[in-house]
């Protein structure tokens, strides 16, 4: 297939380096000090100042309006020669058209996806304060968000925003992850995100030190972790982006343990067990790794991409795309109007998925440690085929009118809940830049059951850390109920 | 671009697996037992039987001849229509051409390269007989060997062979790594190969236990791990393909420490300490792999696929394919016979390199603990950008005829280091099935410098275990010195 690209370069024989000079080795900073001043920010008291207040205040000074609009009539879009819908810079994203073939069990499959093969940076500035760390967010709108801004990473950069393809102004802040942040990086690793309405997006997820506490620019604060855990319990107020970056910091080992509830007992001490170690976890992490290798070496998928017109089983009508059942997602068009962004006004479309979304870990003590009972995903956009993901992930109704058996394994456990074995339950807004008002709720449900059906696996909170300091083995929506779940630990600490 | 295929799949909202059924989670097996009985066996003193008078017994039954024919007289292959040298059954492997555009220092670069996208299995069979590992080998002869029969892994099957493409028999032992591994995998990794010559080439690294030692079949026999370590110091004995998979063991932590020498002083001390922890490390492995994030998300280069026929900078003239400098590499046919194989006869393509390739790692102590220097390697053909490689890798002949300054860094440090600074030093063959009489000088040699120039970073042997475990940290070539450091630190127990 002559002129299909492919990443990579460089010459036989000549390794090349982009990196700028450095000096002899140095001592290593200890991982543990991290984890330890994590963790006491996570259980620090709350203050007065609450990320809900400082957004309200944000709110009152940028305001955006979107209204919806055709496909067809988007300022600066238009359908390319392969049936791509594109932006006529050629750059920020495309909505493209891709058909799956030869997966195993299931038919052909169509359906359109966003397409940025560029990897962006989603970084937060940390500083630690007394031996408390101390995170940079920033209060972003964006016009998918439901209720307005977020509490969203330092830095939220894509590949055009470095290079100025938007037009705007340089992106604060953006420095501290550009320049020579290996040595102060807690965090630098990139993670897939929606795998269903991405094709192979990746960002880079990066949490860098910086010394002291700068000065917080206009429309950016200073705040805990535990401050930041607290507003995961309220709707929308913590943005995906700022949600896997977190999800990558290194809170495990015994330096967690000082600021953790002590409970022997019951959930708490069987969390604080899971977050601390590995002991008696129900699988090696080998294992785990093997499980992942064999589902990925052993598909034959392949997904090609295929014109956005002509989609078996979608539509175009009343100016947007959607599924002939209705079920999934539609790509719509966006007028959006703002005070306080680097442009006034533009124009885009966005995927809005079907409403009630739900993601969820099923949770249970395993010999006094809590385990998390993770799916095997595969995702139709993932760069490399497979992906750890929520016990369940799914559209509850895209189901209804399926079979039972036709419905994804555990969603009726989790749907039928007892109220008392929901542990955590948030409806929280995905990447407001790309989905319009497209919410899921992540519940972390208690379970009594110990089963383990083929295509899951038990894990420790622990091992999923570990796991998430390496790019792309856990799916975004299991990254953000793995934070959700390190919040619901130092719930109880931070409220005594 | 409609119709470039991509790995992937899946329905959205549905997971699929093709596991079989399983049942509830059961204990972990410990890893520390895995790595106790792996150094056991590596310091496990000599046997009677060795692995060269067993090979050079095969080789009397077995025999191949191998003949150089012209690339355009090679039965069964062709050139298809975008030029590439493929197999008329659309199996096996084929020669493309491939271009290299936008490497931000070094200027446009074309070569041929082999494309084989397929995921094969390289396994190896390990059991535990009195707590000491013993690993089941196969003597292998394939048409690029440059001395016959090699020690190779159990199974090392492509795709091709699973499916019957050859036309040969079953492959023996393949079902052990096929059905339900995980639970009994030592070690189950994607793993690249060389990113010169392979474009996206990857294959199965797996370690998998099995109960107790079944009768050898013919052409196979069970080794210790530290008959193995023995045999890497004679030319070619143990093949690439064998090192890799042993490469990827866990063999690090308190559990080996039992098994090493007790030196506190000198090269064998701060070896020993490097293997059994990372405490005292230059980097926290955090930083390691944000220094690979990075260079993996800056990097512009883009591969492309063009025809053979029309490479700058090569020829095809005496029936292959080469450089109008004669550097790096031929591609060449050959015509092979053979008592041994599913095959009696066949001829195919390979890669003849120049001769003189070195690859080396520098090591050093640093606060007691023995630092190995890793280059950040960018290769063509990798899946993901660039790598962690030896310190040196090249064919030194390749910059004869340059001015000094474009030699690549360290070069001379190596070739011109006292005998008495060189630990280790052995001639090994490059994968015998695609690269003929390619060998490799592996090289560990000692220095005083503690410097890290740009694009290098020193790091403990613990830390490189704990990056193998993953796919695609490591190059292939820094994976067999991997191997070769881990058999120094046993070779002074074994011998004592």
């Amino acid at each position: 297939m002559p002129g299909s690209p492919r990443r990579g370069g460089g010459r036989p024989d000549m390794p090349q380096s982009r990196e700028p000079a450095r000096s002899a080795a140095v001592l290593c900073t200890e991982d543990s000090t991290v984890a330890r001043d994590l963790a006491r920010s996570a259980a620090a008291p709350a203050s007065a100042s609450s990320p809900c207040g400082w957004l309200r205040e944000r709110d009152r000074v940028t305001g955006m309006s979107v209204s919806r609009v055709d496909l067809a009539g988007l300022r600066g879009w238009r359908t390319d020669p392969h049936g791509a819908l594109r932006h006529e810079s050629g750059r920020f994203f495309a909505v493209v058209g891709v058909e799956a073939c030869a997966v195993a069990a299931v038919p052909r499959w169509s359906q359109p996806i966003i397409h940025q093969p560029e990897v962006g940076i989603l970084g937060i500035l940390a500083t630690r304060v007394d031996g408390t760390v101390r995170l940079l967010m920033q209060a972003k709108d964006e016009p998918g968000n439901p209720h307005g801004s977020e509490l969203s990473p330092t830095v939220q950069a894509t590949r055009s925003n470095f290079t100025g393809a938007h037009g705007g102004r340089a992106v604060p802040y953006l420095d501290a992850f550009r320049l020579r942040a290996d040595k102060r990086a807690w965090v630098d690793v990139r993670q897939s995100e929606q795998g269903s309405w991405f094709l192979g997006k990746r960002n880079r997820n990066m949490v860098v030190e910086v010394e002291a506490e700068t000065d917080a620019r206009d429309g950016f604060a200073w705040f805990t972790v535990g401050e930041v855990f607290r507003a995961l319990t309220a709707d929308s107020l913590v943005n995906m982006d700022a949600r896997t970056v977190l999800s990558c910091l290194p809170l495990r080992g015994p330096g967690v343990a000082g600021s953790l509830p002590t409970a022997d007992e019951g959930f708490s001490g069987a969390l604080a067990r899971s977050i601390v170690g590995s002991d008696g976890a129900a699988h090696r992490t080998t294992e785990l790794l093997a499980a992942l290798t064999r589902e990925r070496s052993e598909s034959e998928a392949t997904v090609i991409q295929v014109p956005l017109t002509d989609l078996p089983g979608w539509q175009r009508q009343a100016g947007a795309i959607s599924r002939l059942d209705g079920a999934f997602f539609e790509v719509v068009g966006v007028e959006v109007q703002t005070a306080g962004r680097e442009v006034a006004s533009w124009s885009q479309p966005m995927i809005a998925g079907l409403p009630g979304g739900i993601s969820c870990f099923l949770v249970t003590p395993i010999r006094g440690v809590l385990h998390v009972l993770i799916a095997l995903r595969v995702e139709l956009g993932f760069v490399d085929v497979a992906e750890f993901g929520p016990t369940v992930q799914c559209a509850p109704g895209n189901y209804d009118h399926l079979p039972s058996a036709a419905r994804p394994r555990f969603l009726d456990d989790v749907l039928t809940a007892p109220p008392n074995r929901v542990r955590f339950s948030s409806t929280l807004s995905e990447e407001g830049g790309r989905f319009l008002d497209t919410c899921t709720r992540y519940l972390i449900v208690e379970t009594d059951s110990t089963d383990e059906p083929p295509g899951f696996r038990w894990m420790t909170v622990d091992q999923l850390v570990g796991l998430v300091a390496h790019s792309h083995y856990v799916n975004v929506q299991a990254r953000t109920l793995l934070l959700c779940l390190q919040s619901l630990a130092f719930a109880d600490a931070s409220a005594g």
